[in-house]
């Protein structure tokens, strides 16, 4: 893994658990494999697992022909398509990925940012700071609530499935795109499938959970924004890419539309981007997925299927070399 | 009720459903019945159910008198301390509220700040702003998160057990202090019960769901304060008279402590009030209860209790003379 993450991933407590599960040296951390050090190279050549998890080194023909014992992979993170190859799925290794627990942050803070955004909670904040006085709040947020409003979903990915679980408690509707799930599905999940226009029409909220895929580049355009209500709000946790920010920001400027964005199209807005700026937009760094004791999480899930492992179970939660075409 | 409540709780929706309901005229609404105009007091001697909200006359002996035929009061919001007296009691009539109903907007609002505080998001958002440059958030909010996090409960209200419930899908553990409520029936509502210097000692999330009685008052002063860990969050929604303020805002300008307050002492803080604008507080005008389409939802309820009154049947949410001690 990447330089820094093990520290993070595994305090003492998840230290101690791994060293009871594997014969290993939790202090012996690769974030290359080409040209392994002497200490790396000897626990490769021994190594049944690896333990990876963001910025591991790609699995190469050459690092597997160095690792001879290897029989499996458990991913501490997401998405596998960063390091596992063609080579890894030939040569038959098992890969398991914390991917559902990686979705659970993202869905959390997208619900706190639903619930939020439909009571518009930051906009009040913001209007009685500069108020200061005492005002008609009621009269001003007559349309706010978390009562029989819409939140469109875009993408039934691991967590916009979690996100439509998590939005069952509450007294809203939940319509759902997404071009791989039928009507018989997405009733069992809970929500009303519907065409990306109908969705972009009828909500109060729509955010994205689609994957990064050339058929997604810019899917909300000028064209669908329009359709969004006057006061919705679109949340973006997913990738950049997938909105049209040159199309996002008139909406944005004017308070028709608003924003919880935590990923923008570059990732780091230019230091000038009215996003920073604009009280009606939420922006935050790229945070909403696993981060500081959430990462943890995925080292319990990891250790988990290591466990399993040892005890010749198969993985809770393997990942099959067809997973990755649709997936982000 | 209070003058212009009744356009915002009944839209035309609702307004239809009462009259299958009951004959009425529900244009007709008093918002005094002490020296009551023509029409209203024509009303109020047939009247067999009152419908009220927010701002309801004092129903005094003189009222009563003056309505032979009532025999239901139901209230469309929570606490009905401040219209039903000792003399409803007493002749017997049926109170229903719809305080549960009138309880989920503020558990909901509280959840979304206890996922938001956790993960940090708001101060995220701050720094992002100022710095406009890359920065390595995954450092600098390495104790953020969701996961293994104590949330700590004040109250076993109506407001505290959906807040119980609605943390139940995420990986945080619940204190609860209530003086009424026993182990066992902590266990049953999913929350380990302690005493409140405890609840301030161990939880990174310390909320306050209590009614606003003389014991509750500044139940957080500065000896609880200072119990909390550093980088805790203190939500309010419940009386700004709940805690020392005095002793809250050097924890605040300090940057010691985090707070999401919806009240405060006085309800309407002075112009120069450091909480406006320190960047660790969330000050809100006291919106987490009912708002907007919220009060939707009080009407849908308080018009399933006239429904089941007109069918004969007991109300679903009956108030008993006994409830108000405790009660907020």
């Amino acid at each position: 893994m990447g330089p820094g993450i093990a520290e993070r991933l595994l305090d003492d407590r998840r230290r101690s658990r791994l060293v009871t599960l594997a014969r290993t040296d939790p202090g012996l951390v690769a974030d290359e494999l080409a040209d392994p050090a002497p200490a790396i190279a000897a626990a490769l050549a021994e190594a049944e697992v690896l333990l990876t998890c963001w910025g591991a080194p790609l699995l190469t023909s050459r690092v597997l022909a160095a690792a001879p014992r290897l029989r499996a992979v458990v991913h501490a993170a997401g998405s596998v398509k960063h390091h596992i190859t063609e080579v890894c799925w030939q040569r038959g290794i098992a890969v398991a990925s914390v991917a559902s627990a990686n979705a659970l942050p993202v869905a959390e803070y997208t619900l706190a940012a639903i619930l939020f955004a439909n009571k518009r909670v930051l906009h009040a904040a913001h209007r009685h700071r500069a108020l200061r006085a005492p005002h008609d709040w009621h009269r001003e947020l007559s349309d706010a609530g978390n009562y029989g409003r819409t939140v469109g979903i875009i993408g039934a990915s691991r967590i916009g499935r979690r996100l439509i679980a998590l939005l069952r408690p509450f007294d809203l509707h939940v319509l759902l795109h997404d071009p791989y799930v039928d009507a018989a599905e997405a009733a069992r999940l809970g929500a009303a499938p519907v065409p990306l226009d109908t969705l972009c029409a009828e909500s109060g909220i729509v955010t994205v959970h689609a994957p990064q895929l050339p058929a997604t580049h810019h899917m909300l355009g000028a064209r669908e924004l329009a359709l969004m209500p006057d006061g919705a709000t679109l949340i973006n946790t997913a990738r950049g890419s997938l909105i049209d920010e040159t199309a996002l920001l008139p909406e944005l400027l004017t308070g028709r539309l608003n924003a919880v964005l935590d990923v923008t199209d570059p990732e780091l807005p230019p230091p000038d981007s009215p996003l920073y700026d604009l009280p009606n937009v939420l922006l935050t760094p790229h945070i909403a997925g696993s981060l500081g004791g959430e990462l943890h999480r995925l080292a319990d899930r990891a250790l988990d299927e290591v466990a399993r492992f040892a005890s010749g179970l198969p993985f809770a939660d393997p990942v099959h070399p067809t997973d990755q075409d649709r997936s982000a």
